[in-house]
């Protein structure tokens, strides 16, 4: 089956935001946590984090300003920090619950169900709950003409994981961790690994690694 | 275990890869297809693709100019676009052997046994195995000053998916496809559905979707 982009644009409005948010294939699944000036702690859901670099450690997010978004990303511009958060799945519908639009002083922490973590090294809230949980400084953002969207880069400034989750070449098992996926706007699952590849090289072909 | 950003920075090169690599959670598996003004195809495997917008229909994926990915690169700035296709679990081995640094005037479509399919909407080569296909128009790019990657913006032109894959509401069963996905830079997972989760309002509690 065949759609043009004037056919997606045509489609009923939910029809196509369900469509559309499953074609980039599985999405990370995690709680950014985030504070204001005055204090306010800020939790949301999202499935827009990628890897940006290894060295030096960065990571990045994409922002819809004008969603439940809006306050992470007006948190983040006040003071530059934010917080990464893996959904494991032991509490993945309180993640999901922390996108409602809940009022500005509503803190998602407490109305979801979560424990606001911090450290000395930065001023963002940790999820507690999380076996991975990652503090970044944000170091540049890019408004995407496009669509309004923002992409924010952040510097790694801290890791906070169980030391058993790291294997000898310094591969996180985030499946043993119970970390999720995201499909779709909605759709949460489990992974089941299949194998962990070797380096690829031409002219010949990949191994399985074992552990 | 706590990792400072100094702490990241001392670890052995492979070490660190495999650990930043993980930390953002799972990640998309996708093939990359792109053609080159002389004709020659390319393609290489993607874990950075992600969803940008609805309507506009839109995705972006972040690119690494100084591996084998440059190729990837120079083709889309040569003609502006590129393809988005799904990995599944019948062709996931292959698909990794595209990150292999193979000459340049070698296509990977040739020598990791993939069929291109090209259609009259844009001159950038499908994979005709996958079973969900994007075909994109780069919009803008973000050169992103923190590690010199790129950020590539593409409006959707075009989606060739199996129609057994849709769901009423537009939700596309990307599981049922048998799609992939990643984890650190070469562990390859199967997913397991636990549910769809209501769109979440505050004070009350998601419920699960039933297909």
């Amino acid at each position: 089956m065949r759609f043009s982009n004037t056919d997606i644009k045509a489609l009923e409005k939910n029809f196509r935001t369900n469509f559309v948010n499953s074609l980039s294939g599985f999405k990370s699944a995690n709680l950014i946590g985030t504070i204001s000036n005055t204090q306010k702690t800020n939790l949301a859901v999202f499935s827009s984090v990628i890897h940006v670099g290894a060295n030096p450690p960065a990571m990045a997010i994409l922002v819809r300003t004008a969603t439940v978004e809006r306050n992470t990303y007006s948190n983040i511009k006040e003071n530059g920090y934010f917080t990464v958060n893996h959904i494991h799945k032991d509490f993945f519908r309180k993640a999901h619950q922390t996108s409602a639009r809940y009022p500005k002083d509503v803190s998602e922490f407490d109305e979801c169900g979560f424990t606001a973590q911090f450290t000395d090294t930065l001023p963002a809230p940790y999820v507690k709950e999380a076996a991975v949980k990652i503090g970044l400084k944000m170091t540049e953002e890019h408004i995407i003409k496009f669509n309004q969207t923002v992409f924010i880069v952040g510097e790694i400034m801290e890791v906070i994981l169980d030391d058993t989750l790291i294997q000898k070449d310094g591969y996180i098992d985030i499946e043993k961790a119970n970390t999720l996926t995201v499909s779709g706007l909605d759709s949460y699952h489990t992974t089941q690994r299949i194998t962990r590849l070797s380096y690829a090289k031409p002219f010949t072909q990949p191994y399985d690694l074992s552990e």
